[in-house]
């Protein structure tokens, strides 16, 4: 562990979900899926066999969601300190809350088909519908971007808006050249040195990733995320996540995709580094 | 429902079905799918929460198929008689005939992989494999486009020739821009003042939506197809059907597509008003 | 069978693969999707049942793979003799090795996601890892074109490149028209007169084919591998397989693309006899 | 075929089932459970391989049930005619009335979960729900008797209990010993020389047959269903069916205890010819 | 509503899970089977049809367990001061809490593989493992008989032990005859009027209900649970529920047999009225 | 390691199967399922999680089953060596070769429903049909018993009658009290002090332990296995195994039977000790 520049930790916590339960079970997947991938990135000839990764299992899930995130919080700052690069893997979007709260001066950019940004979501101030709008809150919302949007209520739209939160929906991606979406993010993004980085797997359009919380049609493919996601990840990104996956829905493409996608985001970083 | 505009009516019909049954499971599928969609369709601003539908509930099938369209036939007519615009839920194909018969001067468009223009099939004059044909000689065939065409007989198609019968096929659509299609499909309805709007599952390529009865590669994507009904969706839609999801045979994509597109075409028709 | 021009064989091998098992029932799974499939081929207007094929039905497996191969390249040199186009039907890659063994003066065309370039895999010298590293040895690498390729070893890339195989990955695919690779692939075998075509199924996206061996993301649509085809399969093509299929992991749609593309493959076959 | 003494017929009929579709699909996966079952039977030490059995595949199936059953008949007809015993795997418990119609001087023993008894169902006079009925009516309720029974309305009792048809329920079977519901069935038949078996994969407990049309609580086990048909089994068998296996509901243990069960019967026939 | 003797509720609550997520689509699922289910039942001769019961619909749950279980309390105790005798369909075994919350003078009969006794279970107070200790300091222990015990902790017997906690396993109801069984229950809650009954579906052995949320080896058969139950239910029990359904993980039959054991205890009821 | 007791190896391998592939998720899965249940073994009173035992992974496969089988040896033997109990979870049952292979002067235990005794299998000599015949071979057939048998072919049931190999049927079993099998056991294997013990899990019935290579019906339930097992696990048992696992064929329930059989065997060997 002394030697690895990134921390690998799961969190299956999947209390607030309110669809399709399961992303407890995402980690799990994930690393199996990643025994059975090629470790060769041929996007930039990187093996990630030859990074320096330490895997520190799983965190212990606590009944209380802020009990959880407290300690998640706990984690990752201990990762920062030690200057490595935390990687986690949900579990339901609600834990990117407690990963962001250990960085500071940090800016977050979001793949998600939805915005998050509920006020209250059945009540509770702190869920994965509501956990983007908490974090406005603290860090204001010029430090947020959201990409790859299609599925919000109309009270989502109006806070985004009357915020100037910056979000670009999947249906402009596809209308656009993917040049012109990395400028866009990376205009909105230019007073930041800080970036981390969350992906929702429910970005993708579900005939890539079916098992995920909330399917959303009209997502984007693997291999556009991808290409984007090259000119976006460099020394900026501090640290990711990659949420959401509920890997009892399919028969396992939507975790080889997860489990590709963190390869390739590996890559882009080791590769800039 | 006095004040509704829209009615919808599912028809759990499944028994002329020849390769994977279940459509049957369709309208409950469809509905349980749409509580945990977003309402707000970001194509053009609306929200379907705002709409005014009435939900009939399922149709009670009866053994005799025959039976079940008369059936099917007064429920739309009663409908249409109080000027809303009917919504029917498969259940197989056939039951686009019992509904198409309770209008007067109609066309027809139709998406959907097949043509469903066979003379008799299995020995059956009504079928969910013959239903056009039997549409083809009662209302002409200059009144129906069939759209994303893949999959037919040598037979059926030598009668859509002969007929002059418009189709246009997956292949067409893929080389073409969607403006060009949109073009066409108007050209060859601008005759008609009164256009019934048919959607099989299967129009959609499998990946997108494997639960259908009949998957059949090449198909379209929703993004696609949603592109082109936003232009052709307007005041001369009378009424639409959703049919042959067969929900069994996935996870929940396929019924998460469904919602997706009656959300986006009630939308459509909510805009043009 | 006297007058067949294509004689089909199931292969149901699948003892050396690693990931996800089950291509043994891959040749029952395409017959029975075969079943249900329109014959009639859009793209050149022909129908299959027209086509004078034989069925062989499935090869009795042995324990040992090296016997089994035997027995297949014998089943496939009596059909070569008596000038007949075979069509052999997976079960795992490595039976392609047994396929070849029975031409002469041969070349390779193979859409595949993997190199399957290893020297050995697992201590085997003959397995679904390592085959295409034996026949090039045998056949030399100049015979050889992989396309499709996204998921190797850096052992395996050296390999290609110090032989000079021609290789052809997905995301270069996707970066070209398919014209360019079209005349890519017919420059690198133009010396060649007699060419085996091989579709490991994995070489589509797991979005179409879930059902495969060893899934690999940013693979090609079944729309783009038959147009490529298209223009590829001529009189040149003396045999072909599908290999890979593993039907269990999904509800029917992969059995489906490779009913559809064997069909198609015939139809091209077909057209320029 | 010739000198076969059992011809084996499927019957794909799936029609009018009313819950559960796809008994479609229960000849194909019979026989292929049947590839994978060792042949020796161990209750009385004889080898299926051994029996001659002839198989003709799959009826036909047309789109009208009546069509389907009148071609059923004439096929059981011309098996008998030839002094083979016909045996039908379904498909829908309606083919029993198909195969039965053929037959003279005929008794009926029914193992089922259902009476199948009603009137009408849906409107239908002749379909899954009502076919027994019709069967009483044609050769007099005292020539059948029905086993494991544990669902049916109202309505089918009192029918039962008017017309003096013998039922034994599942509950009686668990209560009494084996020896007494063996005895009590060759009672109620002891004035026929030629009996007609028919087992509705339904009389099994859903622990054991999960994938039937509809299943039901509280039903019998393999096990004991098998003891009590080894007690009756003879050469008053002239022959039967076994029907409603729906094999996409379970991963195939439905469809193996089906192949278990007719295995069983040939070998309980063929000890008594 | 008015004239009803029972009121429906589903309680969609599934929050406190930690192994196999998905109780919340229970009363959904068992909704749909029982309209499947013949409403006729044998063991008494008496039609569910022909009692009058009211379906409440489901209970809109909020994100904080206890706000849940208060507005579920609410209702049950409208239920209540109407007469009447609430049925709840779970959702998690947590909701039988805020059930018994409604009743006063009540004692608990609970079916179930677990004690549930545990102090604190995830750092959380009240939850699916807690929920029964929490109801033993309410009540006191000597009000509440556990029945097919077969999964706890060493703290949790301690406990249950210490408290004098009646608990009988299903080691021991296989060993016993079922009269026994229902003589030591009546025993122990011998001096109470008011009996709750609370059926976790995970007292059935998994071969009969696998689609729970903690499946454990060695339970009961549907039979003898409803054997037992019959000679149990009588006018002393006041209200029921049914939890842990999570009808994901199987095909069907663990809904069916839940409608199915519902059904019966109806029956149970109205024939002691 | 060094203090533990038992030491558990998964063996991954599943390349001789001919059925249903997948055994090699066995011991990911049983390992799964162990964290999900009680340790807590009501039969003695013995909790699992107060035993030493070390979990040494999962053995690497080779491409040749006997290179793997020899590896296996080697690790079996340094268990016994450091006077330890090993425990291995297979993947196919030819891994109980390369165990036993490790003993000296040792009787066999086999719980199965196959007798494994094919002198061949598909032309190989050692493979999970034929594994028995080559330990009949080489130990003496005296020093085998076989419990639970059912399926077998004539050639393999003459070879046991012929070197008087003791075998119980499942037929048998049902048939006795079962202190009358255990004490036929108990006899057969009277006169030797060191028995391995083999559990395959296809010794279940179906109804309990679908997710089997090959599940034959009529089968034990855990409840009298254990019971059985119960009686005879003494300190006799130096070691044993649990295979044939493939858990993709449910949703769960084989692999908890699986953990649930372990544990209990463990707690057996502790409270003997």
């Amino acid at each position: 562990m002394e030697d690895a520049n990134y921390v690998l930790l799961g969190v299956p916590l999947d209390s607030t979900s309110t669809y399709r339960p399961g992303s407890r079970f995402g980690p799990a997947a994930i690393r199996e899926a990643s025994w059975n991938l090629e470790t060769y990135c041929i996007r930039n000839n990187l093996d990630v066999e030859d990074f320096k990764i330490h895997d520190l299992g799983d965190l212990n899930i606590f009944g209380d969601v802020g009990d959880t995130l407290k300690r998640l919080k706990q984690v990752i700052s201990d990762t920062l300190e030690s200057n490595k690069i935390p990687i986690t893997l949900g579990g339901e979007h609600t834990i990117t809350y407690g990963c962001v709260e250990a960085f500071h001066d940090i800016a977050i950019l979001s793949f998600d088909a939805h915005m998050d940004l509920r006020d209250k979501y059945l009540g509770l101030e702190l869920s994965h519908a509501t956990f983007m709008r908490r974090l406005c809150e603290s860090l204001g919302s010029d430090r947020i971007v959201e990409v790859g949007i299609r599925a919000f209520s109309k009270e989502e739209l109006d806070y985004a808006n009357k915020e100037n939160l910056r979000y670009i929906t999947s249906m402009e991606i596809k209308r656009q050249k993917p040049e012109q979406i990395v400028k866009d993010i990376q205009d909105a993004l230019s007073n930041f040195e800080r970036i981390y980085l969350t992906i929702d797997m429910d970005v993708l359009d579900p005939s890539f990733a079916p098992a995920v919380g909330n399917p959303i049609p009209e997502g984007l493919s693997p291999h556009l995320l991808l290409n984007i996601l090259q000119s976006l990840c460099n020394h900026k990104i501090v640290g990711f996540d990659l949420v959401e996956l509920t890997p009892h829905y399919d028969s396992g493409i939507t975790s080889i995709q997860a489990a590709h996608i963190i390869f390739n985001i590996l890559s882009f970083l080791e590769s800039t580094k």
